[in-house]
């Protein structure tokens, strides 16, 4: 990774390339001199053809400025851009923007360019942001080297935001304003040639001033640095809330042809984001809101709200988007109720969702007054409250007194209280001024996009609670490395089956045999009836060439089977064969537990309704690997058809947990084999009540091996195991 | 239904207990007074005790006035409604707002004075408008007989508003001002004491200025009118967007609480909305944001978009939402891919979604050309523009003239155009001057909201265009009533069976037999294996004392099956039990087809897959009836098992339109027995590829009749049908 030290507080800028024919130019150099904006630094114009450019005495060289600049921000002609960087590299300015376009994103000859520019900066150790973006604009320090006009006012605060693409800045910086986030650094990547998205976020992790980081995303570069500094921001309590396109085969499709990286299959997305706390939306404005929010009041402790508002109809909006997300709204106990009567008038019902009524337009201070008793709920964790800041006033100093009022209100509550408005329109001046003047708490824009909000908030919470347990007992910080022989090709149903036994995994009991004696033994032994199956490895469509035999019920039945079973393999080339006698399950349910390698994210577990389930409903849940039992438990309970285990039309109830147990030893197998393995599946897991046993099993090697027709020495013979650490 | 004629165009208000102790008296006052309202017609205060209200010379009585007024607005206290409602009819004012509360809303003695105020108003032949309502908001006629504030500029347009709570009004305003979006009329009910929402639903479908109509719903107290009015509106080709609420047993428990009324079940409310081209949405956004763009472009030509924006993050975000909504992006074809290429800067990839890249800042007609280079496109149905509305302009006069010069170009479209803009942010000042003197189009509230909308709007346009094709072919006008003899009680499996195989209903070969022999006989005639039934009505759990055996595989085996269930039931005190022989169907997807009756809406069909489907994953289908063949199918594919339908896991595929057929069949029916049904249960419906055919059904009828013991006459002997207009 590219450490980003010092490079978003350069003490100098110079704009290299700098001309009156841009508007690039113009917008980055008045971003830079702009009172409003107030950068501190000096600000360097370069430009060898032109003695006054922007109304400036412009430098003809970075030499000629006769000092190092810490930053230089370039937009010179493509040509040009090497000679900036060797020139700056030698008088010693290590930091580049480089908002000249020409490079990946033209492709052909574009390509090339990038890969020497990335080659350059590796030989002279610069850090290039770029090419083909423009740049950043550091709101919390004044430093705004940024190519595009930024809308003021530019509102400050704790919101880092990392995009993908450029062209969304001056959305995201409208979204923002319109609803009073403050952003500390945002930054415009352009094609990540040097400089990539999780250097930055990685920098916002470390960065004081940035408490929630929002991104757009249209392709994660490098898989294992998004693991490893989402983890960290998990860690640090930095909420990551990402858009990521892609979940259409357009969108997805797009994104590639734009960034050129593989966008990767958006169902792993979903389980990666999920595993790893980072909330994902689906539009800017959740993006902003949710960001927004979680800067505002970091992890919040419950999902049980208690609403107060001033509408019945708002009331009930609220209470649908509740449920939606998964909040609960607790009865308010009587206690609570009686105080609230007392506030509230006669009239009023009390209840959650609370409706003050329309006497607020009476009494200011009814609201906050509410919001207080509901605070001292026991029963809640945090208070919604329903208000709107005012777009215009009769008196100022009316209103930010009533305001101030209820802000001292709600500063005292011994819960979280979340301000959310009715609709989503902006907060203009007026409202800025009420809150800066009042220090009135955020307010979410909005029922729909502020409940969706509160509802990732509370989810990331605890999901951050979680990692902070874990974290706590050390659970999850070892893999257990399996070696094995003769890894390669592909162990069928015994084989796979009898590895899998050995290291924890609960398999119907398997006999193999060679003759028909020794296959009715095995019946007695295992129990009638039983299934017969054809052990040749590496036979494809056993039950159509008579290599299943399925509901024997006595020892006669298995022996005849046996014959038949060979006689039948024998024409069909496989002249001696084994077999393998199972006691025959009539009833549970099939799962199907797989483990394969995602070309982004590596082994990843996918947990399955089988039969039916799998084919017409896609119902299936994956997590990438490793993960712990919890992790594993809810991937199952995300199943559709997880009523099945719970126990439905009769059949008897799963416990869950010995399910997720035998799941994550899956997993934990998976992780153990390392890059031997390709693929790893038991199809179907069969449950029945506390019952639960693959019915079969195959390991896919990644090393295609010498093909392998006998049995003998099929089963790994050492299963020592090695410790090391995560 | 109480006609609204005249209603909200009164040329004269008084307003009947004003005075300046009263906000709600003096915005009333206000609305109608201000001079940027515009309000042409006279205004009275009424109040008896002081001469002067609102620095305005007051009349002590309505009869003072010496003329009678068209509406009275009356905010006296409750005690004096009465006797305001009886002077006013004596001089012949017929309309009335009462904003006065403590009716119903506060229980007990409240309710009865509602009860009083309703009698009155029947008494009278008086148009209530509330109590408890804010009045209403004609902004097309500039007439705001109105208690609160009205957010300034009120913007005159083609949304016609009704909302259950009051409290919203405030916020729908604010919202459709953000958005420049203009209302026609919007009304706040109250308690629908005399008028209700249907009412003015009904006038909006009448109302030339109205052309989409958006709703704020908590409870549809008239179904039968609500159902009529919707389909007026469908007809008329306005489109009602609706947001009720009531998903969560939460809302659904306030809502009840706050209306008093029924709030019938969610599930059912989507079917009815589904049925009658009511929009449903979630968000007072999307209620606004989807009602604006329909009043503006009227139906869609159909789903296929053609996009164009100036950035690649943003279409990727739109191929994603796209996808979401059902709506395809078709790719250029080479002669306007040729265009294009002719039109973007080089470097620009010409695909659908287009990305002409930031250049937009530089070639301000650059989207424009490009939207009217992209309709052109054959597989096209509309193009989306990605634009926003300027904040702020250094050039007001070049701003106007850019946007005339696109707004020209998107004018000659030969297919829909419509704006949508990034992000939900306000349209102010400057965008609303701009819209005005450049004529452009409503501009969608960004991306998010923008293309719900869309998805919306193009859903709507294909119910109106298959409500029109019916309306052409007359169909599913007429209803066929099935006249029955002894419907009451229950009717159970061959009875039931008979009765729909006479109609039209694919039953599986079923004979009543009374002995062994004849058993015998009737297993030979439909085929082995077979199963035998009890079929003494009235059994319960026929199972569990012996009356059914499965898969009988000979003539002997039936005879003894039959000896051994008569036994049986002998002993559980049914000494004289028939029995019925079914073939045996040991494949197929089983489906259950019921009707039972809604207490709102009436007669509802429920399609589900059977067995685990309906009970793990609730997954069903609802229609409210009459229903025609098209809808059902619609109900068909609805159901996340339809894959088990279409041919999974080796099944053969059934023909879905003759499947439609079957069920629809059962509907027809069920309209047919009319108010004697109470419910209908075809549990299964068993469909294998081409076969579908009822295992057994259930007849329940609302008359519980005398229990039937006998089994002789028990098949309708009357099949003759009547017809009668719908």
């Amino acid at each position: 990774m590219t450490t980003m030290d010092g490079f978003f507080t350069p003490s100098s800028v110079a704009l290299v390339g700098a001309t009156d024919k841009s508007g690039w130019s113009l917008s980055t150099f008045n971003n830079l001199r702009d009172p409003e904006h107030g950068y501190p630094g000096e600000v360097y114009l370069v430009n060898p053809r032109t003695e006054v450019v922007h109304d400036t005495a412009a430098y003809p060289s970075l030499t000629a400025i006769g000092k190092p600049v810490d930053l230089a921000y370039v937009m010179t002609p493509v040509s040009v851009v090497p000679q900036v960087l060797r020139e700056g590299a030698a008088l010693g300015t290590r930091h580049y923007v480089v908002l000249t376009a020409g490079y990946g994103e033209v492709g052909g000859e574009g390509a090339v360019r990038e890969q020497e520019l990335a080659d350059l900066a590796e030989e002279l150790d610069l850090v290039v942001l770029g090419p083909n973006g423009n740049g950043f604009i550091n709101a919390a320090m004044k430093t705004n080297p940024y190519g595009l006009p930024i809308p003021k006012p530019l509102i400050s605060g704790n919101v880092g935001v990392v995009l993908q693409s450029g062209g969304l800045a001056s959305n995201v910086l409208a979204f923002a304003q319109a609803r009073n986030i403050g952003v500390s650094l945002l930054t415009s990547m352009g094609n990540e040639t040097v400089v990539s998205v999780t250097d930055v976020v990685s920098a916002l992790v470390d960065d004081p001033n940035t408490k929630s980081i929002a991104l757009f995303l249209e392709a994660i570069r490098n898989p294992e640095e998004f693991r490893e500094v989402a983890n960290r921001a998990l860690a640090a309590g930095k909420p990551i809330v990402a858009l990521k396109v892609g979940r259409s085969e357009k969108a997805s499709r797009t994104a590639q042809a734009h960034t050129g990286a593989l966008v990767g299959d958006d169902k792993t997305i979903d389980a990666v984001f999920k595993q790893l706390g980072v909330v994902r939306v689906e539009s800017l404005e959740d993006l902003m809101v949710t960001a927004g929010l979680l800067a505002e009041t970091g992890p919040l402790p419950g999902n049980r709200i208690g609403v107060v508002t001033p509408s019945g109809g708002a009331s009930e909006i609220i209470a649908d988007r509740a449920d939606m997300e998964g909040l609960d709204l607790p009865d308010f106990s009587p206690e609570i109720t009686a105080e609230l009567k007392a506030i509230v008038p006669e009239f009023a019902t009390v209840a959650n969702p609370l409706d003050v009524t329309g006497f607020v337009l009476l009494d200011r201070t009814l609201l906050g007054r509410a919001a207080e008793a509901a605070a001292k709920e026991p029963a809640i964790d945090l208070v919604v409250l329903l208000q709107d800041l005012p777009k215009s006033t009769p008196s100022m100093d009316d209103t930010v007194a009533a305001f101030t009022a209820n802000a001292e209100i709600l500063a005292k509550s011994p819960v979280p209280v979340v301000i959310m408005g009715n609709v989503l329109t902006d907060i203009n001046e007026v409202g800025r001024e009420v809150t800066r003047r009042s220090n009135y708490p955020m307010i979410l824009g909005g029922i729909e996009h502020g409940m969706a909000a509160i509802g990732h908030a509370v989810r990331w919470s605890e999901t951050y609670r979680r990692a902070q347990e874990r974290r706590g007992t050390g659970d999850g910080g070892s893999v257990v490395r399996l070696p094995t022989t003769d890894a390669s090709g592909v162990w069928a149903e015994h084989r796979a089956g009898s590895f899998l036994r050995e290291h924890g995994v609960p398999i119907v009991p398997t006999e193999l045999v060679s003759d028909a004696d020794a296959a009715a033994a095995a019946a007695d032994e295992v129990g009638y009836p039983v299934v017969l199956k054809a052990a040749a490895e590496g036979l494809a469509h056993k039950s159509d060439i008579g290599g299943v035999h399925l509901g024997l019920a006595s020892a006669d039945a298995v022996r005849e089977a046996f014959g038949s079973m060979q006689a039948s393999l024998a024409e069909h080339g496989h002249p001696e064969s084994q077999a393998i006698i199972q006691p025959m399950r009539s009833s549970g349910t099939e799962l199907l537990v797989g483990v394969v390698r995602d070309p982004q994210w590596g082994p990843t577990l996918a947990v399955a309704m089988g039969g039916i389930w799998v084919e017409v409903m896609a119902d299936s849940a994956l997590r990438v690997l490793p993960v712990d039992r919890q992790e594993v438990r809810e991937a199952i309970e995300e199943l559709r058809g997880v009523g099945m285990l719970r126990g439905a039309r009769g059949t008897p109830a799963t416990d869950l947990d010995a399910l997720a147990a035998v799941i994550h030893q899956v997993g934990e197998i998976a992780v153990g084999l390392g890059d031997d393995l390709e693929s790893l599946e038991i199809n179907p897991l069969l449950v029945h009540g506390d019952r639960i046993e693959a019915l079969d099993a195959l390991i896919t090697w990644r090393s295609d091996g010498e093909p392998n027709g006998g049995q003998g020495a099929s089963t790994p013979s050492d299963d020592e195991v090695s410790r090391r650490g995560a």
